[in-house]
C-alpha cells in the first residue's frame, strides 16, 4: 500500500505525485523500446539506441588552425622581434588539396586555416608573427613549438571513441557532428504511438454544434498536440460512447495498436468508474494509481495492461494538460529510450508572486501564471477561472508548484515558473 | 555609416551585433509574409495571421462549477448549520441533456458539475452544504447568492471578444480553446522556405569518404535541422561548386525558390568574395552588413535581394550555428508574422562560470558551456576547441555572452545561460 493522504473532506484516499510516479515507473522500468535504421537526414529528434562511435579518425591529417606558414618548429628557436629568424617560401598548400612537396629545413610553405601540413612541418606560425621580406622570404619574429596552431591527427576524435551516448536526442548539432564523422545512418528507438478515446455522451466532435447540454470535444486536440510536441505519434479513436459494448471493444483496439492509451473526458463519477472497469478487464495489472493529491488533476486514474500504460484523465481540459505534463509526457519520454542525465536544468524563470495563494496540505498544487515585466524582474500573476472555464486553458505562459508540505505562499515569494513554450 | 569597431589587428572595420540586427530588420520591418487557411488539426505550431474573436457566448447556457442542488438563491437566505433551510427535490439534471422542468419556490435539483441550471435557478449549492433528509428533501446549512457555483452565459468569453491575438504561435492549448469555440479553419502565415548551398571545392556530402585534404558536409545538416526546429521548410542545394559559372545560376534559382537563402562554407577569402560578388549580382538592395563584431561569427556576411534575405555563413560549424542562432532564426522568426510580445522571457538559467574568461572590448562573445550541478547550484565550464574541431559542436548544453563593453569575466561570476534544447 503507498501512503494515502486525504481529500479536503477526509472521503477518499489519494497518492502523492511522487508515489504514483513511482509506482507507474517501477513497472515501466525494465521496458526496453524497439529501434530502426533511418538515415542521417530523417534522424532530428530521435533518440540514439546506442552509443554512437567514431569510426575514423578525426581530422586524419594534420590542419593548420590559423593562417600563416607551415614550418618545422626547430627552424623558429629563439626567433623574436629584435632577433628574427628567416624562412624560405618553397609551397603553398592549395585549400582542400593534399600537398606534394616536402619542406626542408630553413624553408616554409603558406598555409591557410583548414590546410593540411606538408610532410616535414609539424607547426604552424601565424601570419602576424611574420613579416615578408619579398615574394620567397619571412622574418618570424616569434618562435613556436612542435604542435602549434595545428589540430593533430584524431585529435578532435580518435577512431573508436565515443561520439554520443545512447538514449540522446539528436539536435542538428548532433547531425553535423555524425555528418562529419562520415555516419549516414542511426539507430534510433521507434517513434512511440499514442491512441486518445474522447469519451463522454455530453461530448460532440469540435467540428459539430454543441445542442443545449453538449459540449466540444477539447482535450482530443489539446492532448494531440501535446504528444505531438513530446515525439510521439497521436492516433485519435474520436468520440466514443461511454456505453459498456461501445467504450470497451474501442479501448481494446486502441491498446493493441498503441505504446500508450489515454482516455479523456472521464470526469464524472460514471464515467470514472466506466474508465476503471475499462482498464481492469483489459488484463493484469490493471489499475495502479487512482486519484493523485495534485490539484488540477486530481481525478487521474492511472493502469497498465500488459506493458501498455493507460491514463483516465479528467475532463476538464485545464486538467487534462496537467496530468499529460505530470504523468504522460514523462511516461513517454521514459518508453522512448531517452535518457536524460538527472543533472541537467529544465529551463525556469524566477518570479515574484504577485498575490496571495493558498493551498491545501498534503496536495501539491500547480499554479498556472501570467508572467510580466516590473523593474524588480519577473512577477508572476495566478491565472484564476471557474471550473469549465476554457479561456483560461490558453492564458498561461506557465505554471509553478506548491508542495505538499506547504500552505500556501504570501505575495512577492519567490517562485521558479516552468514556461509553456 | 553604422559605428565599425577594429578587430585584433585593427584591420578591417567590423559592425556591432545590435546594429547588424537593426539594419537588416530596417529592411524586414515591412514585409507581409502570405497566409493560408489550415484545418485546426494542422495547425499545431503555425502562426495566426488575424485576432481570432470567438463567434459565439461560452457558455452558452448557465452551468454548474460544482456537485449539489440548484436552487432560487433567495430560498437559501438565512440559512445556517443551527438553522438550516429545507428544500424538496423536484429534478435531476441529466449531464449533456437541456432540463425541460422548471423549479418553483422551495424546491431544488439535483446538479453535477458542468450540469445546465433549470429554469427558475439562479444558484447552485454544494452538496457539501446540505443534509439529505430523506429521498425529496434536503437541509441547506449554507446561504449562497444570485450567481454562486455557476458560470453564467458568456462569461468564459463572449460573442465577438478576443480570444488568440494575430501573430500568435498555436501551442496544443491554443488549439483547445478554438475547438472549445467551434473553430476548425484558422488563417495562419504561410510557412518559410529557406535555401542551402553549401560551397566549396574542399567539401564533399557527407555520405562520401573525403579524399585527403576534403572535408564532409557538416553545415547542410546541422542548418537544415535548426530550420525545421525554427518552424520554416529547409531545401538543401547540395554542395556547389565555388566556380563563378556554377555558384551564381544556383544562387539566383535559391532565391527565386525561397524566403530566405543561407550559403555555407565560404569562410576563406576567396569564398567570401564569391559569396559578396553573388548577393551584389543578384539584385538590389545587395551587402547591408559584412562582418561583425561576435565570435564565433565574425566573417558572417548579411545581404537582401529584393525582399529576400542571403546570409553568407562562416564555413566553420560552430561559428555557422552561433550566427544562425543570432541572425538567421531571428530573420525567420520575424518573416513567419510571429510577434511575441518584448516582455516575455526566453528559458535560461543562472549559473557560476567555472573558469576565467577573457573578451576582446568592443567585440560580442558567445561562450558555449557544459553545465554541471555543484551543491550551490549550476557551474558553467566554457566548451573549448580548436579551430576546425567539430566535437565541441554538440558538447555544450547552452551558451551564454559577453558583451562588447566587458574585457572578461572571472570565476563564479553568475552568468545567464542559454539552453540549446
Amino acid at each position: 500500500m503507498h501512503k494515502k493522504t486525504r481529500d479536503m473532506l477526509g472521503r477518499q484516499g489519494l497518492t502523492r505525485v511522487d508515489e504514483a510516479w513511482e509506482v507507474l515507473l517501477s513497472h515501466l522500468r525494465t521496458a526496453t523500446p524497439p529501434t530502426e535504421t533511418v538515415p542521417l537526414a530523417s534522424a532530428l529528434d530521435r533518440i540514439t539506441a546506442r552509443p554512437i562511435m567514431s569510426p575514423e579518425n578525426l581530422p586524419a591529417h594534420a590542419r593548420s588552425t590559423m593562417d600563416g606558414y607551415a614550418v618545422q618548429a626547430a627552424d623558429t628557436f629563439g626567433a623574436t622581434e629584435s632577433m628574427p629568424g628567416y624562412l624560405r617560401i618553397t609551397g603553398d598548400v592549395a585549400m582542400g588539396e593534399q600537398p606534394t612537396f616536402q619542406i626542408e629545413r630553413g624553408t616554409c610553405a603558406r598555409i591557410a586555416t583548414g590546410g593540411l601540413l606538408p610532410s616535414g612541418t609539424d607547426a604552424v606560425i601565424m601570419l602576424e608573427h611574420t613579416v615578408p621580406i619579398d615574394e620567397t622570404m619571412i622574418e618570424v619574429v616569434k618562435a613556436v613549438g612542435v604542435g602549434t596552431n595545428l589540430i593533430a591527427p584524431g585529435e578532435d576524435i580518435g577512431k573508436g571513441s565515443p561520439a554520443l551516448p545512447a538514449g540522446h536526442r539528436l539536435r542538428p548539432q548532433d547531425l553535423g557532428l555524425l555528418a562529419g564523422l562520415g555516419i549516414d545512418r542511426v539507430e534510433v528507438y521507434h517513434r512511440l504511438s499514442v491512441g486518445i478515446l474522447s469519451t463522454g455522451d455530453e461530448i460532440v466532435p469540435y467540428t459539430a454544434t454543441p445542442p443545449p447540454g453538449k459540449i466540444r470535444d477539447i482535450n482530443g486536440i489539446t492532448l494531440s498536440g501535446l504528444i505531438t510536441r513530446a515525439g510521439a505519434k497521436a492516433t485519435l479513436y474520436g468520440i466514443v460512447s461511454d456505453r459498456k459494448d461501445r467504450f470497451f471493444p474501442a479501448a481494446e483496439k486502441a491498446v493493441l495498436e498503441n505504446d500508450i492509451v489515454l482516455f479523456s473526458g472521464g470526469s464524472s463519477v460514471g464515467m470514472r468508474d466506466l474508465g476503471e472497469q475499462a482498464i481492469s478487464s483489459l488484463g493484469k495489472p490493471g489499475i495502479l494509481v487512482h486519484g493523485v493529491a495534485l490539484k488540477p488533476g486530481k481525478p487521474i486514474i492511472i493502469g497498465l495492461t500488459g506493458t501498455t500504460p493507460i491514463f483516465g484523465l479528467p475532463g476538464h481540459p485545464v486538467s487534462a494538460m496537467v496530468c499529460f505534463d505530470f504523468f504522460v509526457e514523462p511516461t513517454i519520454r521514459h518508453l522512448s529510450g531517452l535518457r536524460v542525465p538527472e543533472t541537467l536544468p529544465r529551463p525556469v524563470i524566477t518570479a515574484r508572486l504577485g498575490r496571495n495563494i493558498n493551498s491545501a496540505p498534503g496536495r501539491r498544487d500547480l499554479i498556472r501564471v501570467q508572467l510580466s515585466r516590473a523593474e524588480t524582474g519577473w512577477v508572476a500573476e495566478p491565472v484564476l477561472g471557474k471550473s469549465g472555464a476554457i479561456t483560461t486553458l490558453s492564458r498561461a505562459h506557465g505554471f509553478f508548484l506548491i508542495d505538499e508540505d506547504s500552505q500556501g505562499l504570501t505575495k512577492d515569494t519567490e517562485v521558479k515558473v516552468t514556461l509553456y513554450l
